[in-house]
Order: C-alpha cells, then structure tokens, then sequence
C-alpha cells in the first residue's frame, strides 16, 4: 500500500484525490490547502490541513499548486520520501535541494467540474534514482494505463506541444464558433467535423491527413476566405496558410 | 423510391455512393466518371458511364466534382429533375440557369480509404423552390440524421469556420508532432488531450473551455515558450497568443 498526501486544492489536485480515492493499492493519507474550507467537504474522506507543519509521513507527497508558487512553497517543506510537483513546464530542479525530488505530470486538459477517466490519461515521471522512479512507476499504474519516463527537457517540450493542440486549436474553435453565431448558423453544425478531425490523427499522421486549400494550394478559395474575415482572423488565417504552404512545398 | 445518379468519382463522391447503396428509399440509378477506370469497380452494383450525354433520367443529380469544374460541368448538362453539387464554397446559382438547381453539402473531412459513419453528418441544403427542398430533405434524411437548411451565404460561412476548425487545427497537429518527434517523444502522448479538447467543446463553448498561459496572461511561460520555438512556429505562437489574450480582455 503506498501512502500519498496531496498538497493543493485546483483541477490536477482535485481529479488526482478524486482517482486516488478510488484506486486499489493506494491509500491517500492527507489533503493540504492554505484556505481549508476548499477541502472542507473532504473531511470525511481524508485527513485535511492547512498548516505543512501538520503534514504526516507518507511514501509520495504531490505538490498541485500553481506553476509559479513550486519552488517557494516546497523550499518550505521538511518532508521524508519523494516529493513531487505536476507541472509540465517546471523543471525537477526546481524543487527544494532538500527533498528527494521527482516528477508526476499528468497530460491532460482539466475542468474542475468535469469528470475525466483517469485511466487513458499519459502520466509523464521523473525521478532522481531507479528506486523512486519505480515507486512512482507503481503509483501512476494504480490510476492510469499510460505511464511515461519523462526527463524535465522532454516534459518542457511536450507542455509546449500541448499548447499549441490544446489551447491553440480551442481558439480556432472558437473563432469557428464565431464566425457561425455571427450568421446565425448552430455552431453544432461543426460539431461533428471537429470530432473526425481529432479521431483521425489517432489512425494517421497530421501530414497525411491535412487537407484544404492551403494545401492544395488554391490560391482563388484563399482569396475569397480573406474577403470575408476581420482583421484578426486574417491574420491567423495568413499565418497558417503560408505555414501549410510551406510544408507541402 | 427516389432515384439518384452520382457524377464524380473523388472523396465525397466516393462516400455518397457507399451511403446510397445501403440507403433505403433510394436507387442510385448511374454513376458518371471521365475516367471510367476510376469507378470500373461499381459496375456490379449500378450503371456506370463516362459519358455525361448518356445519363440517364432520375429524380436528383449529385455532382460531387472538384469546386472549380462546377459550373463548366453543369453548362454541359441537359438533363430533367433536380441537380445540386455538393460544395461548401460554390453557390447554388453558378449552377447552369438550365438547370433546376440545388446544393447539398455534406459538412465533413472525407478521406478517400477511410470509412465514415454517414449519419452524423450533417448535410446542407440549398434549393431553389419547396418541392425541391422537401424531396432533397428526404433524400438526405436517408442517409443523416443531421439534415439543415442553409442557403449559399451561410454555407459559404461554415466553409469558412470549417478551415479553421479542420484544416487548421489538423496544421496545430502537426506541428505538436513535429515537437515531439524533435525530442523522441510519442506522438502517442498527446492523442488523449487532443481528444478531450475536441469533446470537451461539444459540452462547453470554446470560450469557456479556453484555457492556457495566453489566457491567464503568463508572460513568463509565453517567453520561455518563444525561446523554444523555430522562427515559423514561433510566428504561429504569438498570432495566436496575441488573438486570445485580446479575446480575454
């Protein structure tokens, strides 16, 4: 039975006590958050603090705070066993040189109030020794089916790469979702194109799947889709055309 | 029982033919191809010819050529009952003015080797009068569940919308892939956000499900990203960091 505290009360740290809870093989012993009523209503579940000098031994502590708070908050910790962050863009390093440091990322767009199915979710590891990396290796088995080693130079790019097919392709989303309501056409309309467009880079590459008339280079479909957009948009819409331009060069 | 005949032997075509073969209430009478190698393989299933004087009479035509033949095409036509194309940016009117005309587009990223389950493919109507548009609804009604009625403006728009959520999104694709290859990283590890930012926004609108250092104005992550990034990617970037940031003003 691995013993696990989790530090923080946000999306990742929310999903993981709500995974953790359920798993077999794992026993989440406590839940820390500076204001204790975000965690109130996990009382009975758990044991809760508000004060890091109230933490209990554990085997593997999860700091899930934000990005930027990492390095000061766990500079304040005194804690055995393996302490790590859930950070794409944070190196290990960036841990106190005090604790044993490790890596516990989980790659997936979070929604506090939006169930999720841990088990298909890429958790990416990063440890100092074999010994910890394997723990963790446990750890993340015991919630997911898709457990990644990881160096902090790989997790740097991958965070990176996620910007650009998570947040990047929502807006296009939404500049889609905004050109339909301007014409009054329900954007469920696109609903469905978006679905086969993500399902089909599971089966074949995004080279081989682009299409379009960028591609295609159809130079008179272009100029008739840049008539009908507003600056801002055409600016996006210049960008990656002359990107995908280029690339089927 | 309505009898349809196909002209054209690409993606869209190709799908039609499969979806009106299983259809009920349908006949696909004829299929038309200027290489008749191209639809050779048909010929145990519906009339097949390569010559458009040789076709014969049925209730709707279907010409699912490429956008730019359209209307040379269909001066050449001289046949009764209804005929649409099935293009997303053509108007109903560059049509032949012989021709009882009409428009139904299949909203969706067809490739040719792929199988695709028609009915969730929502199909856009166009035609020039009731009876036209009601015998079109029931054609459609066939093979989609997902059946609008969208006149040329509007269809034109979704085209539109459709390059950014589609083509677009697919280039954002690549370039996640083209990162992770960079660093011997699966691609595989982004599959699972990738489709959960698809899902998420047909839950949530693409506003609310924004997310990302461009949102939350993270000037020292959007930095270190920059840093990371080639000189193409990197224009990409901040088009896009620039286009939220000023949605989340």
């Amino acid at each position: 039975m691995i013993r696990v505290s989790i530090l923080g009360s946000g999306n990742v740290a929310t999903h993981l006590i709500n995974a953790f809870l359920k798993a077999d093989g794992v026993e989440l012993a406590q839940v820390y958050s500076r204001n204790i009523e975000d965690i109130e209503q996990l009382k009975n579940d758990v044991q809760i603090t508000n004060t890091t000098q109230n933490l209990i031994p554990v085997d593997v502590t999860i700091i899930a705070i934000s990005d930027d708070a990492i390095t000061k908050f766990s500079n304040n910790l005194n804690i055995e066993g393996i302490v790590v962050h859930t950070s794409g863009s944070v190196s290990m390093s960036e841990l106190s040189d005090s604790l044993s440091k490790g890596v516990f990322y989980p790659l997936q767009t979070f929604s506090k109030d939006k169930g999720l199915d841990f088990s298909e979710i890429p958790i990416c590891l990063e440890a100092e020794n074999e010994s910890s990396l394997k723990l963790l290796k446990t750890l993340a088995s015991t919630i997911s089916n898709s457990v990644f080693e990881i160096n902090s130079d790989q997790r740097k790019k991958i965070h990176l790469a996620a910007v650009f097919v998570n947040n990047f392709t929502n807006h296009l989303y939404q500049i889609g979702n905004s050109i339909c309501e301007e014409h009054k056409v329900p954007f469920e309309i696109l609903h469905p194109i978006i679905k086969e467009t993500a399902k089909k880079i599971q089966e074949i590459s995004p080279k081989e799947a682009q299409t379009g008339p960028a591609k295609r280079k159809d130079f008179k479909t272009i100029e008739k889709h840049l008539e009908q957009l507003s600056t801002k948009e055409k600016e996006i819409y210049t960008v990656l055309t002359d990107s995908i331009s280029k690339t089927y060069q």
